[in-house]
């Protein structure tokens, strides 16, 4: 039997940063990570696999951090845990004693139950380098791709397959792609970007079947439309991993994964959970969110990790923060969307300030930026943001979260001191952060 | 004579977003903005004029601004306020009687008294259409350009002539270009970028005279040595303008500018002072601080705008954001460097993390990125940080500077959610700001 201080189940972003972050925090303690996985995809990279960075080869997370902190390597797949004995079993048999475990063990991307799933050329996006190199050896004979699904998973696999020059189409569900996420305005400019890049997307519509013999020959749509594609991908979300928690005895939280406290405990007070097998809780409503995002993952391991020796660090709930980027659109998103935030409850006013990123407007790169600020009426905090524009969207929308994260006022950040610069940023004068929260403030008294 | 209830001196930055936000504030008010120039350059634009946009011209901040928020214009120099009968007269005669008085009357380029400083081609970063037209014509038939002073203003004339293939050498006073405000490890990356650009740095090194006759022939420098110029720019600070307030009455600060209190009224209640002329605080040393930006200017716009009917707002003083780019290495600065802030006496501890801005490090444009964290060791609180990579760097500080004005401590910083994207923005795993924060923590139990 092996005996270690900290064992990690999950070797991808969630397991990795909360194996780190029990050695920045703990220097003597003995740290194990069991993964099953030989390598271990970036995964908010794979889309760029396919028609950016060539290879899943050039997408993975190098195994350098864990011995660079010390971590030892087990590839090997955790069968069971024993919560009296503080053990984990492996299916290679071993027997690995803990004196806390932590549970990064991850998703599984949804697959609907529909005819035809099973063809040859169906795919959804896991994270798995063997898989995701049938999906490019697919994509090498094809000439027509649907994409089911027009979030962003689902949008960034859609533009790769376009650079590849194949016929791509998007099936989305909802009356726009991104809707569960951004404000129609910029859902629909995401659209008008796709259609430049010739990329059709279809949206009210869905898969009712995948259509085809061995191999799939195209997908049927809920308007009785059939599409032609040689590789058909979903990308309509992802199910938490939660048997070998269920297994054990541990509490299953409403959204159905495992439920976690503040602290990232579960049931058990030696076993964490993180990522995006753990439950969360929003932010803002204080209910449990469906959110999953390696950004969150990381966090809650830098919480977890932290609480390894000793209880020193809170979640205070998952804020959201996404950003995305299809041709020369970048766009950006943290915590509530006004329409969702009334729908939860809370009174809300929303400042809105257009501009470009550079300044003055003949600046190379210049792009127009627009930002809306969601400001909670009563409290004056600020609970969301979005920002559709150029490249410096990326950053721009941690601006926005760190505003949310630190409880800032709309007359807080009417008044940030920023950084600007022709060549990097919108002008002093029309900073979009600064004057959306004094466009709210008007709303507000 | 003429009757307002807001009257602003000077139609830059700080003077028309004094204008916007007593408008935003005050919908009634009448409003009315005296300046003497014709047209308003956009401060920070002005170097990007010679080798990038092409002319002053393309450079304006729009008089739109002023019309779209009922804002009447005169467009007239003040000569004298008079405080007891709240009138303000102007060189073409007029008298304009105010309830407010908003002093936006800005800085001038310093020029040393060399010999030769009043040579035909000697200029200083004057933000004045006509003046630039002629540093324009002077430049258009210029071979050789000596730069004096090395700092933001200096580095961005100097990239911008040597983008029109002219010779151009930078003379700096200190051991490194942008020594006043970035580490020594980020003048260095700067200076090897001038260096791969072609343009001669000279540092511990200082123009003693200007050489010539009618016309500007060389630089003769400390060093003994004499470099030869058609063109010579002085870029070595401003000096606020205060003659103004001075003849008036109104109390001076220690820093040869505006007197002015938190709320940025002057010495007498019914005038404000905001921008390069009025005094500022450090928000870390509470101290008079020497930082002029166009940044920080509008921000004591937003507050003594708000502040004309009723008293909303409060300085919490200067913090200091800068950012700029040189080729394509782009710098970012926030607050205070350790080394200062060990000067002014408090315990500091600096988190470091590398990593490149994009991620996997395979995707388009992908650049090693840097940042610098200084956290007050007893509060924990983030005072400073430094930025070095690519244009993400322009709103990555601003990240770092909201932090700052929200009083964030290493622990909270430690588990900021940020979005993350990999055509945008580092890894979460590998996420900087998250990093350096965790990474200072280790040095403060």
């Amino acid at each position: 039997m092996i005996k270690t201080d900290a064992l990690i189940i999950g070797g991808s972003a969630a397991g990795l940063v909360a194996g780190i972050t029990v050695r920045r925090h703990y220097p003597d303690a003995k740290i194990t990570l069991v993964r099953k996985e030989q390598q271990v995809l970036i995964p908010c990279g794979i889309p760029y696999i396919f028609g950016t960075v060539g290879s899943a080869d050039k997408n993975l997370i190098p195994d350098a951090a864990l011995s660079k902190n010390g971590i030892d390597l087990i590839v090997d797949e955790a069968t069971s845990i024993d919560k009296e004995a503080k053990t984990v079993a492996t299916a290679g048999g071993e027997t690995i004693g803990y004196e806390k475990l932590f549970l990064a063990i991850g998703s599984q991307p949804l697959v609907p139950p529909l005819p035809g799933v099973d063809l040859e050329g169906v795919f959804s996006v896991k994270k798995d380098v063997p898989y995701l190199n049938g999906l490019m050896e697919a994509l090498n004979k094809a000439k027509d791709v649907v994409v089911i699904g027009g979030g962003f998973i689902g949008l960034e696999m859609a533009d790769e397959c376009k650079k590849r020059d194949l016929n791509v189409t998007v099936v989305e569900m909802l009356p726009h792609c991104l809707f569960l996420v951004f404000d129609e305005h910029i859902c629909v400019r995401m659209e008008e970007v796709l259609a430049e890049r010739g990329i059709k997307v279809m949206t009210n519509n869905k898969a009712t079947a995948i259509l085809g013999d061995r191999k799939v020959k195209g997908v049927k749509l809920g308007s009785g439309e059939e599409l032609k594609a040689d590789v058909v991908i979903f990308g309509i979300g992802v199910r938490p991993n939660t048997k070998l928690a269920q297994d054990a005895g541990l509490r299953i939280g409403e959204r159905r994964s495992i439920w976690v406290d503040r602290y990232m405990r579960t049931s058990d007070d030696s076993i964490f959970a993180v990522g995006d097998c753990a439950e969360k809780i929003d932010f803002i409503t204080n209910r449990p969110s469906a959110l999953r995002l390696a950004s969150i993952a990381t966090t809650e391991a830098h919480i977890a990790g932290a609480n390894f020796g000793e209880l020193r660090r809170e979640n205070v709930g998952a804020i959201g923060v996404f950003s995305t980027k299809v041709g020369g659109l970048s766009l950006g998103m943290a915590g509530m969307r006004a329409k969702a935030a009334r729908e939860a409850g809370l009174d809300v006013v929303v400042g809105t300030a257009e501009t470009v990123n550079r300044h003055p407007g003949g600046m190379p790169g210049a792009t127009k930026m627009r930002v809306d600020l969601v400001f909670h009426k009563w409290s004056c905090k600020l609970i969301g943001g979005q920002v559709s524009g150029g490249d410096s969207v990326g950053e721009f929308v941690n601006v926005i979260a760190a505003a949310i994260a630190t409880g800032a006022t709309a007359d807080k950040i009417a008044t940030f001191q920023v950084g600007t610069h022709p060549a990097l940023t919108a002008s002093p004068i029309a900073y979009p952060l600064v004057n959306a929260a004094e466009l709210a403030l008007k709303q507000m008294r």
